[in-house]
């Protein structure tokens, strides 16, 4: 039976703070499907969100939900949705592309010209239930560790970063290893990469950075990355660059050991326009740049899924901390201190 | 009969300046192959040169006889030297590749670590006879106008940009109308662009970018570039960026109406660090970005011929001036005007 | 007004033939389009369904309507169909992709398994009007020529063999030239192909070839072929083989004439099995062939639009022959006879 | 210091058969590199040679000495040869590409027109000594078990068929598990394929496939393979098809469990031409298919190196015996029987 009202952690108004409340169960539409959330993580966006900071300022209308990495059961379903069934064990896509712009109609709806993310424009997943269109629900397969459900969000940026290039037999360097950085070490690894350099100041990070995989972990305060880099690379520079930071001087620095001809992928958001050395970064190079967004629909999903039923890659380590989801403001706070990865906050009903 | 000095425009010193002189015939060796210049044309980077500016400084030793661009006549070939008669009609790629980094063994030889370029790191065609190793000599076809010959170098890097990825059927932003990006306008029209825009504040560039092709040239001080492009591709964007300038305003506009999931191809060397959104202008956007330096080697000389032999492309209009060897002053005043687009400099004996 | 009956041309039964007849106009449903056809062109697979061969036993289930190359005017729209309006000149993409299958969610709906096309599997377009669901609508650009309407499935079956891999600056053999092999030859050329070999033994149709851009038209029967390509191209043979045949002859013939590493896109369906050399055509040359079915939903139709938008193609020559719906035995008639390329017929009420 | 004769095992005649000789060192050339050899693996196309059937009358010049998979150490080096010094331990590429041909000049070396391969073409390494062209010489680092040493050529072609197209997350077939595909399976497990099928009538190498990774081996007497796969991949048959027996039943029943979009490598060589329904198996399905011949020139050899180099990949259970080099009647017995995998020759001296 589903109830009327809820528990939610909502974004109640323009200022910092997020505050749990009783709030209506979300009615559902003829395509949707109603899911009850067992597990919801938290993205360094969120945090963005609760400490309402100038990007949130700009983009987020509340009062909202926020939360968009999340598993949980089915509820209910709209009366046109197939293929899915109440009961079944369930994450889902949030990026919710419009389907009708260009780039929705060949194929990359990941860069969906109206795409509105379910957490960010519209209510998520902190809470008891959760809408979400049909067309957007992943099933998840039962050989695949539960605790990794509400992780493809995730997962899957990760996944789309090392894929968006070759990888196999190719060294990797990761600037940046918050959780999206952390699992792109194990999939670059998984994939057949040589050799994997993670570059990140968190001595916490560095250690995640090595039992995810990495082949070593280096320190860009201390340790003197671009030359170690290179040493390592018969001189070379790596053939591929995986920027999970968004910070300059990490931009910076990856470029500066891409080798000539590499591939660079970026996911890491900088929060204000960067500058860059593009003649030595990019062109003499002959380097090719991949900005990256989301998840391709469906084929990253797909490639998530088998690289984890495959049994070749572990999330756990990521996984530091899980809470009730009414101790958000602890969570907050393990994440600005740089103790945590990533959180799972648990819905208990 | 190979006489034994020769008239040569020589940059003597480290200073502004370059001069005509009479030098030593260069002396081949048994790869090699000594060219008899018959026209040689001006590029960006001898002017650079001549004014000897920061780039120069580093980059430039002298004494050394500059030119990068030509067409002549075998003169003599050495004695291990086959496929290639005295007397056939020749160009050359001047990027010496070292054939044994790691770029070279795996086909990127035109992003070799140790590249030596003739005309800049040794001495080039700005001469009666010109010395190049064999791997790298072009012989031309006759059915190309004679004209043409010595274009090969900048109409590659055009091509090399353009069919850098997708283009048949595509929108296009040309930014900066130099030669190179009027050559690009013509190659992406003649391989089924459907909309090319050239975007620049020379009109005299622009008039010639519309005689090449382009199917609108706009001046980004008057015309309101971004806001035109846009409403032009149904406010999508252009599918592709061919980045031509170098100019941090121009690729910042560039970028600026580049669609979701375009490709943006920048051969245009900025003179400093450029600061760039790459959070709005790549990677929200999901764009791919290509480094372009030089030409495929020899993959983009096939294509320039190909291209040119079916009769598709004329260079003419870009070929705004003739003048002897001898006149390489006036050259860099008409080029430093921006009167003058392609200047071809002909070697009289 | 829309009427409650309607002129079809029916396959009324498992058996040689068609028959005008009187049929209820089609109900749509929320999400369908209703459109008023005014010109629908005859494929070889339609002259397989009037003579009932083993193919169409095997896959056509009567009573049924016929036709899948149209054009026509929006009639009707469902209570859920946005962006379309009674009025609008479309075509229609006939292949319903199930929406649901493996290559459904990752992007490739061309090949989706559980396809239907309509006027295969489903009532098409040989009639006054047709239900189209709204996803498969495609508007027309007033700037094409309204004759072309019709054409842009089999015109985006070129465009989808052509751009399968690199054409631009590239050779190319085309085995085969009935209206789809015709409409690759003009689309090679205008994406920037060097050479077209057309290859076809029916006179009428080399002398299309000629008229839509092949810059040699050769008989298999007579000709030397594969010497002929191969001195043309000195002795490398072509990059590129667009087999639009499916006869076993013309196959290994293509494939002798492509080059060490070329590209083979086949489209043409042969009605057996078929032997081929496969170490020598395929293996030890390392060619990459690709099978083309359909059209790329709907990268293939934006690429077809820009293309004819552009004004670099006209169609017109393959347009032979005109007559009015009911004469369609005629038309079944000089399809046989090999005097027909392209017919239109035309629906008047 | 070298000596003037050496043993070899020569094909003395146009007939079957090679014995044991006393010949002369090979001299070497100012760019070759002579090799002692230690180790020289026997491949099937010495078997073909042994045999003296219709493939090796067609293209085999005895007198000459056999062998192309090895491994040695530097004995000499001509007075050009730069980078490789005496004592050096390495392999090589015995494709001798001429280096002039369109395919070699567009970095396409490995399908060179003109290609001379050592120990098919001319004297190879069931010697003493083979002299190699110093382009050709791959130096084996110490990290890499020195027994894989001769097997980079046949891991190199397994690498070549893996990483021809994506492989990632991918579900994937092997027909034929002679020592390429048993490589094969282990280059996709360690580049992320998901789930591979190894389709294979020999039971031992069933074996084998099942430790090289496999997830299935499958006999296709008596399994019912199809069937198997599909209801084993959702009913979409794999994503990847890996050929490596050249058996026509093989190759069609692998294109029978390929999914629609997929893509099939083909390596295995038919020694006759093939039935295949086109239509069915490729064409409608829209696949790629890549013909693979030799190793990418020298991408694949850095991709070969780095794999095993990372130590995800244990060529050691394929290597089922080890004879002193005269006792190749052994080893072609073994060989004929299906007892061996790859047999290592080794040279004493």
């Amino acid at each position: 039976m589903i109830p009327k009202t809820m528990h939610a952690l909502v974004k109640p108004a323009a200022a910092p703070g997020m505050e749990m409340r009783e709030v209506p169960v979300p009615e559902i539409g003829p395509t949707d499907v109603l899911v009850a959330v067992e597990t919801a993580s938290v993205c360094g966006t969120d945090l963005h969100i609760f400490h309402w900071d100038e990007w949130a300022q700009a983009r987020i209308k509340p009062p909202y939900i926020p939360g968009h990495e999340f598993c949980g059961t089915v509820a209910a379903i709209g009366e046109r949705v197939q293929g899915i069934s109440v009961g079944d064990f369930v994450s889902a896509e949030m990026h919710v592309a419009c389907g009708h712009c260009l780039q929705c109609r060949i194929g990359q709806q990941h860069v969906c010209q109206f795409v509105k993310i379910l957490g960010v424009d519209a209510d998520g997943a902190f809470a008891d239930y959760v809408k979400i269109p049909a067309s957007n629900i992943w099933k998840l397969s039962p050989t695949i560790p539960r605790d990794f459900g509400s992780l493809f969000d995730p997962f899957g940026n990760a996944v789309h970063t090392v894929l968006s290039g070759e990888i196999a037999g190719r060294s990797v360097a990761v600037t940046g290893c918050g959780p999206i950085g952390l699992f792109s070490i194990a999939v670059a690894k998984a994939c057949g990469a040589a050799k994997v350099f993670a570059i990140e100041p968190n001595r916490n990070r560095r250690e995640l950075a090595l039992r995810m995989g990495a082949d070593e972990a280096l320190d860009p305060a201390t340790d003197n990355v671009a030359e170690h880099v290179l040493a390592a690379t018969s001189h070379n520079g790596v053939d591929v660059l995986l920027e999970m930071s968004g910070h300059p001087a990490a931009i910076r620095q990856g470029f500066s050991v891409l080798r000539m001809g590499g591939r660079a992928s970026l996911l890491g958001i900088p929060s204000r326009p960067v500058e860059l050395d593009l003649a030595n970064a990019l062109i003499f190079k002959g380097a090719t740049v991949h900005g990256i967004n989301g998840r391709k629909m469906y084929e990253t999903w797909f490639e998530a899924e088998a690289l984890l039923r495959s049994g070749k890659i572990d999330l756990a380590p990521v996984i530091t901390h899980r809470l009730p989801l009414a101790q958000f403001d602890e969570a907050m706070k393990l994440l600005e201190n740089g103790e945590a990865s990533k959180i799972l906050l648990t819905v208990k009903r």
